[in-house]
């Protein structure tokens, strides 16, 4: 598509109200319209917007998500700092041989206070990425359009907001702040431009960032959140998806319901929040999948019934014409 | 559209990987694919999904947005316990005649402790409606149809994770829940039913549930919090809107980058995380609104250049005929 079509569409559809934005008129307003007018008039569809356009609205656009992000990066510092001031050192990654359903972490001994961030729509947002994907109208992933993005894309970026206030407060109460991404390591100077750009850093590959490819394990992040632990004393992890915190996300059965409830699995549902830090992203990942069936419990599909009937009409005679369909 | 091609709909747009789904591919995989072939094969274009898709299967299937609303309502018991612990009561509704920038708040006197939240996407999950609206493929809001889920809705609906924990412990320990919502004052009967069949009651018309309605201003909440300010200190608010914290919102600059400023104003600023608390909701609401250049700031705007150009070909030669087009 060209991008004055792609202009276009989203012109048209940006002209037809969305349901979203007037789910909540007043309904003395919309009494006031026309009570069923005889003749209704049906305004032309708009042309279709893409599925992931309101996930972009939300996360890129939206001050909710912002006050959303930056109240996550505020309880994170709140959480890390009152441990740092009252010297309770406890680690939040997972030791090998855990399960979520009995976790246990890895010891601290006496190694510095850290914490771990993914990159991605954690620490920064991929604002030019997402305008591109989204002027593309790509329905596919393009794996090169991704990778020409890390390596050249640094100052199209920008903080998740909140994000530099609180790496700013750690850093000066002696918390070292490192980065775990699955973006690639022959990508590490884009990576690291990139965190920079967005005042995030230093972000140093090997000391304080890690990234794809860093060891045997391809996009797993366990391996890595080990090497980081056998140094520092890690406090408190943030991401946007669940591996951001354990691999072993992805071996918990994988239907949307059974993961939905993973993360309420006793030994683990009291991380949320206190060690654990979940940023928002409804626009791409693991959280993005299914249909209505698997999204909704089968005792949850309410439909809705429409307006009362009208009696039901007499039984035609058969002196009434049938009428052509 | 039918309830069998709707279906069919999502089946083709589940059949065909989405780009949110793919995204992060290990690279090796991607290379293992076959190498430019020289006569690559398009599959047909999967039929449109909707652009609320996304957001719909963020919120209500993912494990990342359950575990992120169960850290808002941990933060959220956790401040309020630490406030009602110490005996600190301070409240966090807007007094008359404070601005976003100079906030000030209503004081709390010996009045008991309360928190007040709002309803839809902050304490339930609408899940019938939304099913609802997906199925019936709505591209404009049907007010008849959110006026039939208020009445009849209440089996179909569930607790955000998280809420009915918190608002056991808070109730436990001396604190009054309190909604406020933009439901109908009419629809009073199915809006208690909804919050008592989620687990969250008890909640009573005028005295632990305000609606639109209940006094002149229709859908500002801002007198009904004052009304509730008289009876309570209220340590803590909830909500997936800006206007569940406060009508100011509203008056502000409403476009989208001012919107999303407005919340780092530095009165407000730290509130977020620390009395007011702030759900996920990229489905519907003043979040999701807007165009590409309306959310992507204009120096942010990348586009892929695509794989670097082959050298340019010789000038053709009289003897080379022209390819037709």
């Amino acid at each position: 598509m060209s991008r004055a079509l792609t202009a276009l569409v989203f012109a048209l559809a940006l002209a037809a109200p969305s349901a979203a934005l007037t789910k909540k008129i007043p309904a003395a307003k919309v009494k006031a319209a026309a009570p069923s007018a005889p003749n209704p008039y049906f305004p032309p569809e708009p042309p279709p917007a893409p599925p992931q356009l309101h996930g972009i609205q939300y996360l890129y656009g939206s001050a909710e998500a912002a006050a959303l992000t930056r109240q996550t990066w505020r309880i994170l510092a709140d959480f890390v700092d009152e441990q740092v001031a009252s010297g309770t050192h406890r680690s939040v990654v997972l030791a090998p041989g855990s399960t979520l359903a009995e976790p246990h972490f890895t010891s601290c001994g006496d190694r510095p206070p850290a914490i771990v961030l993914d990159v991605d729509e954690t620490s920064i947002l991929n604002l030019g990425a997402e305008y591109d994907d989204l002027l593309a109208n790509r329905r596919v992933f393009d794996e090169d359009a991704w990778n020409r993005w890390e390596r050249d894309g640094a100052l199209y970026v920008a903080p998740t907001p909140g994000a530099k206030e609180a790496l700013d407060r750690l850093r000066d109460h002696g918390v070292t702040v490192i980065f775990n991404s699955n973006r690639a390591a022959v990508n590490a100077a884009g990576a690291e431009a990139a965190l920079n750009a967005a005042g995030l850093g230093p972000a140093r590959h090997g000391e304080t960032l890690f990234l794809s490819g860093d060891d045997a394990n391809g996009s797993m992040k366990d391996g890595r959140r080990q090497t980081i632990a056998a140094k520092y004393c890690v406090l408190a992890m943030a991401g946007d998806q669940l591996v951001d915190f354990s691999d072993l996300f992805k071996t918990e059965p994988n239907g949307i319901a059974a993961r939905r409830a993973t993360v309420a699995y006793s030994g683990i549902a009291d991380l949320w929040g206190a060690g654990w830090f979940v940023m928002p992203n409804p626009v791409y990942g693991s959280g993005v999948q299914g249909g209505p069936d698997d999204i909704f419990p089968k005792d949850k599909q309410w439909r809705d019934p429409g307006p009362p009937q009208m009696p039901a009409p007499q039984t035609p005679t058969e002196t009434q014409p049938k009428k052509a369909k």
